[in-house]
């Protein structure tokens, strides 16, 4: 059976085609710039990279060019060969706490909740209707970013705001990065052979949210209504005081939007360093002992270990602790700042097995660290056609 | 020696005269709804409490009627005989680290903090002035809410924010209640014998924070920039999504004062039970089964533990946990309910100390806790007092 994973933004579209039960990726690729002009797609197949400058007026086309690639790749010799889409999509809201056949109502439910997610959803739904349009008899399958911690209790959801704000708004915490951390919690656990495990997942990339997991219900995760709070990531601040917003829409005459954007935009790694929110780049200024640079890497790993005593506390001892993602599965002097910081756990760091693991799985804890830490390369697309392999067969 | 304790607001005057170096409390009183109308004053002296309504038209007004009670309850013969007054003062900014003689560059100085404390500098420069007219030869010191979490280092009071707004506008987190940790501080260090003590102290009251204390130093606190941040508390938020506001204030077409406003009145224990702020009035609702009401003391129980096993981590270990305030020192299922959710730490309550313990100092974990926990009431007033002591010794 081959499935299409498929993860579109207002202006681009990433697929990767994978054979299932197999999980062998056949083909993938980024189309950007859709619709803004200088458009082009990359498609990846058979370790090659090919880029395309072609004019991408909408979605639609995107899909007509991403199945002519298809055939022409003779990846597939018609469309009937694609068993069905599974579409990535942000917010599911209080409602969708597993992945869905798409239809019509379904989707204006979807659309419903556009709101709470204005950057991501309607793209989202735009892609599901673009490939509707053209495999009109194939089925779609809905996976919510959020789906995973719906398994989350209330006095983890629920914010010490005004209740109302919950009641009429819903104003709560919802989480993102759910997908992946069903992944690492679901590859972790099959792994180790053991179904009530309880899990800290880190998932640090340009995004970064850690979840704690018991026998795979979410007790708690650090983003929240939206993916601005928790760690600090590549361009986002995390946790800050709340009041920091009044003071500087008054201090620099900004609107309440543009302090918002300087909060997802410009701050995190990118913010206390003034350089850059690539970790490799804050590594090489580090080097050269670049003082912000130095503090960005100590606030970062710091906040990621405080979560991970937190959540610690939560699961009464956790089973085990997963890095993934950009920064947790490939920046060894990241994972080794974090875990030389919840030395108070028992934790300790194999350096060998450390330098050696760059975005494989691995154990890079010590034979003797009270709790076991692993990284675990996360696969969203993998994870998405999983999910429409089980709800179509 | 005689030294007046003394806490200015916009409408209000609290003070405390206290017999130094004995901490005989001689004389208190509390001016209310100065130049707001129906303005009164509270005096408690020798177990008694009188009320007076007086006309208070301004500070140096009360200042007159509470030199007079003096007096005229023979606590002092003349002025002369107040050697001091410490003035508790909200926000030192990154200058003031510990208390100061106050002089007129040294107020100056102060009022160009009142844009980090708005509601708080300002009241209290007019009660130093008040004083300072009144008592014209009497040394004033300045005691800062600030002034303990200044030994905090960078990597805990940067935010993620960009680092402009540290350098040009001060946006850090300075952290409040530094008079009561350092009390709770000083006095659990004297009673266990030990100078270079881990401490993790819970001031839990209608405001609430954190600190983490080692040898001294303030390794972390939960308030931050200003008093808004960190563990729920009776109205305010505590720590959430900065998203939340933007939404609000456009779902209810609010300013974003009006929904900082909701965050600091509306919000925290009040919030979430849409009863009170006021823990005993959660406590009563929770035994009528108010589902809002066990929603709000299991959030706020668990966000105080949330930073118990952060701060227990940061400090590598604690060696003590300290419960102060309104709620510490008093509400026996609050403090069950918290201790309850740390159980990974290893610590464990005695619950008939618990019950036994009533705004008094004590013990209240079993034997065998890994880490001790004891009840400290606070005293800011003696605190301020013994600073005003040192400085005019």
């Amino acid at each position: 059976m081959k499935i299409l994973s498929v993860n579109a933004g207002s202006s681009s579209l990433k697929f990767t085609l994978i054979e299932l039960p197999s999980n062998n990726k056949l083909i993938s690729g980024y189309f950007e710039k859709i619709g803004i002009g200088n458009s082009f797609y990359t498609i990846k197949i058979n370790g090659e990279k090919l880029i395309r400058q072609v004019d991408l007026k909408d979605h639609k086309i995107a899909v007509d060019y991403l199945i002519e690639e298809l055939i022409s790749n003779k990846v597939i010799k018609s469309l009937d060969e694609i068993d069905g889409v599974g579409h990535r999509i942000v917010h599911g809201a209080d409602k969708y706490s597993k992945s869905v056949l798409l239809n019509e109502s379904i989707l204006e439910d979807i659309a419903s909740f556009n709101e709470l997610a204005p950057l991501h959803n309607p793209a989202n739904l735009i892609g599901v209707k673009a490939f509707m349009e053209a495999l009109p008899t194939t089925p779609m399958v809905g996976v919510f970013d959020t789906a995973f911690h719906q398994s989350m209790d209330e006095t983890s959801y629920i914010y010490a705001t005004p209740y109302e704000w919950y009641q009429k708004y819903k104003v709560r915490k919802y989480g993102f990065h759910g997908t992946s951390h069903r992944f690492i919690n679901k590859t972790i656990s099959e792994y180790l052979q053991k179904d009530d495990l309880k899990v800290i997942s880190c998932h640090i990339g340009s995004g970064a949210s850690l979840a704690a997991i018991d026998s795979g219900k979410v007790i708690d995760t650090s983003m929240g209504f939206t993916p601005t709070p928790g760690v600090v990531m590549g361009t986002r601040a995390g946790d800050i005081d709340v009041s920091i917003i009044p003071y500087i829409m008054k201090k620099e005459n900004k609107t309440i939007d543009e302090v918002m954007n300087d909060l997802n935009k410009k701050s995190g790694l990118l913010g206390i360093s003034g350089i850059s929110s690539d970790a490799r780049d804050i590594q090489m200024a580090i080097e050269k002992n670049n003082h912000q640079a130095i503090l960005a890497f100590d606030i970062y790993t710091q906040k990621v270990a405080n979560y991970i005593a937190m959540y610690n506390n939560l699961l009464n001892g956790a089973d085990v602790i997963c890095f993934t993602a950009g920064l947790g599965e490939m920046s060894r002097p990241f994972r080794k700042g974090i875990v030389e910081k919840i030395k108070s756990l028992g934790v300790t760091l194999d350096e060998v097995k450390n330098e050696e693991t760059f975005g494989t799985f691995g154990l890079i804890s010590t034979q003797d660290s009270k709790i076991p830490v692993y990284v675990v390369p996360t696969d969203e697309e993998l994870m998405i056609a999983l999910d429409t392999y089980e709800l179509i067969s």
